[in-house]
């Protein structure tokens, strides 16, 4: 039985060190920004982003060491996001994971601003890492930068972000929220898996039976999320349950109930593991990741 | 004798076209966000880091088509960084170029993802060009996209704005005020002059004079723009002076004088012409550009 437990710790520690390095200090020293931008980003995320990056690239048989490079900009970006959208102009939250928002830590042109430097360390690391493997696997890195922005940027997350502002109080159809959710969450999640699978050497079926993978977990997270904020428990949640209703956001369980929502969410994460039936046991993780999406209490 | 306001006509004419394709629409249409990208980013700004982009690349004997992208990816680094630097938690500045600022025409939420946004396109457009000229010319694209995302973040550019609001209504010595705008506007100008002479071929005694010019001029357009905003035409400005003083921000004409800063610009731009005796005509465009820096009104 795979131990996903201790998979995802060990992933983490490796992601962690590697942001520290990147960050050129300890958290506790160094200017007001770089404070800053390792509170949050050392802030106790579940790096979703970055394990799914990594196991996707060891399911095709690349190794852990050539992404993590990826794999640490892939959390940048995400941190970048979230602090952006704690912000008292976006969603106005004062804490996450249980611990004060950046904005509220320090202060809100510190937060904008560490939001801005995480998002372009992430380019500075892509870069870097696509330079150090000139010339044979520039143009897979390049690929992978570029299809990392249009994810990241105003044909996705970006635009995810300004949709959901826009419909609050409104309601939408399913149609539409799995759309904006596609935009918010799902592009940045299935990049995750491509660009690693990519540096990796996928082969294009198996990039596409990893993007249905990652198409279908990043909605039923979104699914699950959405589940979570009404019956979670927000001591071990890190943050207040029932903002999304009292907020007049579109979930899906306010467009459909909360018992065709985790019917939902279970279909979709049986959709995910069907698309890595042709892997091996390497995959093992991926599924492990598919199966926690819906059993996860936080 | 050459003409400047003819060649950066031509130049602001070619970076804006290729601007309106990148965002892929007419800027009165699109979403909201693409709107308010289109909003600042064609508000009619000088295009300094472009034309000095194209400039340094045909100074070497490079194509101005070559490089393009980057004085595209350039512009929209510059523009995102005014957006974030006018909100309310930072400069809280309602004009610009005469014109409301991006929050102001639009919202808060917006101009912060607008920003975000066009940030993120700088890389993707980066990230696509490099992709383009693999596998020859990958390696000098890489080198450009990790130097200009560290001008950008947080030992640059992000870390000058975050020092230019720790500073405001501190006195601070002349070094520590050459050393923030370095960091503020200095490395993006210096990265423009060098992004766009590497792409072209530049040899490394070529890359150095040039990056002479650069700190110079760059310096040089800081300390002119203080005198403005003690002295300018807030009609031909398009933007109030006299801000400096009132916000008790550090300036040249607040620490040295407004003589001694005037002269202080002219030696700098003196010494950015020097750097240039090593070219011939092709260096015409930069050595105009610099005297335009102390000549200029607006």
């Amino acid at each position: 039985m795979f131990d996903l437990k201790r998979y995802l710790k060990a992933q983490r520690h490796l992601v962690d060190s590697a942001l520290q390095n990147y960050l050129g200090i300890d958290d506790s020293k160094g200017s007001r920004l770089i404070r800053a931008m390792a509170y949050s980003l050392m802030a106790g995320g579940k790096r979703l982003r970055p394990v799914l990056c990594i196991s996707a690239a060891e399911t095709v048989g690349g190794e852990r060491k050539d992404v993590i490079p990826l794999a640490c900009a892939l959390e940048l970006i995400h941190t970048y996001s979230l602090i952006h959208d704690d912000l008292p102009a976006m969603d106005d939250d004062e804490k996450r994971r249980g611990q004060p928002t950046c904005h509220i830590q320090f202060d809100e042109a510190t937060a904008i601003l560490a939001g801005d430097a995480l998002l372009t360390l992430a380019f500075e690391i892509l870069a870097g890492a696509a330079g150090q493997s000139a010339p044979q696997g520039a143009s897979r890195w390049l690929q992978c930068i570029a299809e990392i922005a249009s994810a990241a940027g105003f044909r996705g997350m970006v635009e995810g972000q300004m949709q959901d502002l826009a419909f609050e109080g409104q309601t939408i159809t399913k149609e539409a929220l799995a759309s904006l959710h596609g935009l918010k969450t799902g592009r940045m999640i299935e990049v995750s898996v491509f660009s690693g699978a990519t540096i990796a050497g996928a082969s294009p079926s198996q990039l596409e039976c990893l993007n249905t993978y990652a198409r279908h977990i990043g909605l039923a997270f979104q699914v699950a999320d959405d589940i979570l904020n009404v019956k979670g428990d927000p001591a071990r949640l890190g943050k207040a349950t029932g903002t999304d209703q009292l907020r007049g956001k579109n979930t899906y369980p306010s467009l459909m109930g909360l018992a065709a929502s985790e019917a939902f969410a279970t279909e979709l994460v049986n959709q995910s593991l069907r698309a890595l039936e042709p892997f091996d046991s390497r995959a093992d993780p991926l599924r492990a990741i598919a199966n926690y999406v819906i059993e996860r209490k936080r």
